[in-house]
């Protein structure tokens, strides 16, 4: 630190993003990334320098109408960005104050508290209730918006969208902001709503279901003039955010649907296939609607799973803090990939004494 | 508007980008990108959809590391972001605040007054002197940071570096962030100084000498303290800014030493033989050294200009505002695109009553 820092930069309580070792020798479970390449679609494109001197669409028209047209909405209605964790840092500066607080869950997506922090927003915590439920009655009483991820990250419950068609219906001045970041892998969307709550907004993301984390595309949907605050917001921060290629490859993502839909199937068929083994082997998980499972054991510590599987090639992601540290959350990867980790589970639990089979 | 938007959101003053037709039916000189496509170094870049599904590396540090060594920096002294306007967004982030002025000049890159009116930042707006020159004494007696672009746009008046250097030393305390988007079209860049200043941060793009405005990707040099807080910044607002494909095409860009220097070389002797072309049809302009000419004429206006030159198929810029209305913005396309350009304004002149010679 130096006298030039801001007070946000001497304030700020930066992420930490999962491992991405540049080796690749690892079987790579820790980030929640698709095990599966891009849509072959994104071959078409023609990949040259020819045309790369030119500024992209810095509104990426062509990319919102068709978000739009698989969403049933209009391009009004939907806003681009760099990457979902963009849509959320300016969606905080677009609907956030320093005079009223924005609430969310102990156990969630670690990146809103980050956000509150940065921008200096009060933050109303809200503890998860037994067994990681997250149960809208504790935000009730609250005033200022509420921010999900639903299902949540890292433990895959979802929130029913009735119960959140509930919460707008009763609060129609709080905006609930649902990040669906993994809403395809088997929970229900809020996007059919929003035309009826002018106070939901619904955020997603290419970096999941659309096997396309390397392009940086992220989506919110809402009315229109939630849309309108956020293109306020990007054009006076950065005109241009989404590369003229990450667009293109994010249209075809998009159009691809049979593949989209192959891809999903294939990671929820696994998932459930992977916690079968695993809950034999005597692993406690929760019904994960994630492209990954959250997991402890009650012989093995967190961590120690964590180190342990890194030795032996695997990598998954630990958090530090109470109760979270217990367990692990591991990404969904191919049939393959997860064989051998249910394998190297098995040994693990054999060398702590046994499984529960 | 609605009862949603933040007062941050209220406020902003949204940056209007240049016009980026998707037709293609104009000679393009109205966002000063590079006349020339991309390095071909770039077709070495196998794509593809495979390894899309993964994330890029966050702290993007081979490309980091390739600009250091061709700064003669440390990776600790270089930041990189996702076009040079994130970089100047975070650094209003990082070093500015509420409680402080920041100083520019009154005719410079329009986004400066945009960042400070979203981020809140006090204006000391600071009026060029005859001739858009900007003079650092009138910087002399104010106090917080100082943003200016050197060479500025869009006149191209470049501030000598022995100028900029005796502010650096007589202003410990205030740290000067020196734009230089536009420093390879011939005047002196400010990265030699950055060892012996701690107090100077320096900005580039790949969007304007590099030719890969379609890449987004813009950097800062600076002490590694200033680096580490702008890395806060990011790390506090989006992990992963630059994606996979930009992160490699901006490499093989920094590495295509041969090419960077034939293209600002061809530029410039572009811009040499229009400007003298242009003064010969009575045209007056600055003697820019930037990838641009500003340019009037005393006849006839600049909105005309503008319009009288979109109507022969000509995109050019032209910014409304006292003294900067007369004037319109060119970008330096090849040479025949300049060729045209120069027809197209002798015939202009000849309509509009005769030119000087």
């Amino acid at each position: 630190m130096n006298q030039f820092w801001s007070a946000m930069a001497q304030n700020a309580a930066p992420y930490t993003p999962g491992e991405q070792p540049r080796d690749l020798q690892y079987i790579k479970l820790n980030t929640n990334e698709c095990p599966y390449p891009g849509s072959v679609w994104l071959n078409q494109i023609s990949f040259s320098n020819q045309g790369m001197q030119l500024y992209p669409d810095p509104n990426a028209a062509n990319l919102r109408s068709l978000i739009a047209t698989r969403y049933g909405l209009e391009s009004s209605e939907v806003f681009v960005g760099n990457g979902s964790d963009e849509v959320l840092a300016f969606s905080f500066m677009a609907f956030t104050s320093q005079k009223q607080p924005i609430s969310f869950a102990n156990i969630t997506y670690s990146f809103y508290a980050v956000y509150a922090q940065l921008f200096q927003v009060p933050q109303h915590v809200v503890p998860l209730r037994e067994g990681f439920v997250l149960d809208l009655d504790d935000y009730e009483n609250g005033s200022g918006p509420v921010i999900l991820a639903n299902p949540n990250a890292p433990t895959g419950l979802a929130v029913p969208v009735a119960r959140l068609e509930r919460f707008l219906q009763a609060h129609p001045d709080r905006l609930l902001i649902v990040d669906e970041a993994y809403v395809d892998f088997g929970s229900e969307s809020m996007v059919p709503y929003i035309h009826s709550y002018p106070n939901l907004l619904v955020i997603q993301t290419f970096s999941k279901s659309r096997a396309l984390a390397g392009a940086r595309v992220g989506f919110a949907m809402g009315s229109a003039e939630l849309i309108q605050a956020l293109d306020r917001i990007k054009n006076s921060f950065n005109s241009y955010t989404i590369s003229t290629l990450s667009q293109k490859m994010a249209a075809f993502a998009i159009l691809d649907e049979d593949y989209f839909q192959w891809t999903c199937q294939q990671i929820m068929s696994t998932r459930e296939k992977t916690q079968a083994a695993l809950r034999r082997l005597g692993f406690e998980s929760t019904d994960s609607k994630g492209n990954f499972l959250w997991l402890r054991h009650p012989k093995i510590g967190g961590k120690e799973l964590y180190w342990q599987l890194r030795q032996r090639g695997i990598l998954v992601r630990h958090f530090d803090g109470e109760i979270v540290s217990d367990y692990i959350r591991v990404s969904i990867g191919t049939v393959q990939d997860m064989e051998t980790f249910v394998k190297a589970m098995h040994a693990m639990v054999e060398e702590a004494g046994g499984s529960n089979e």
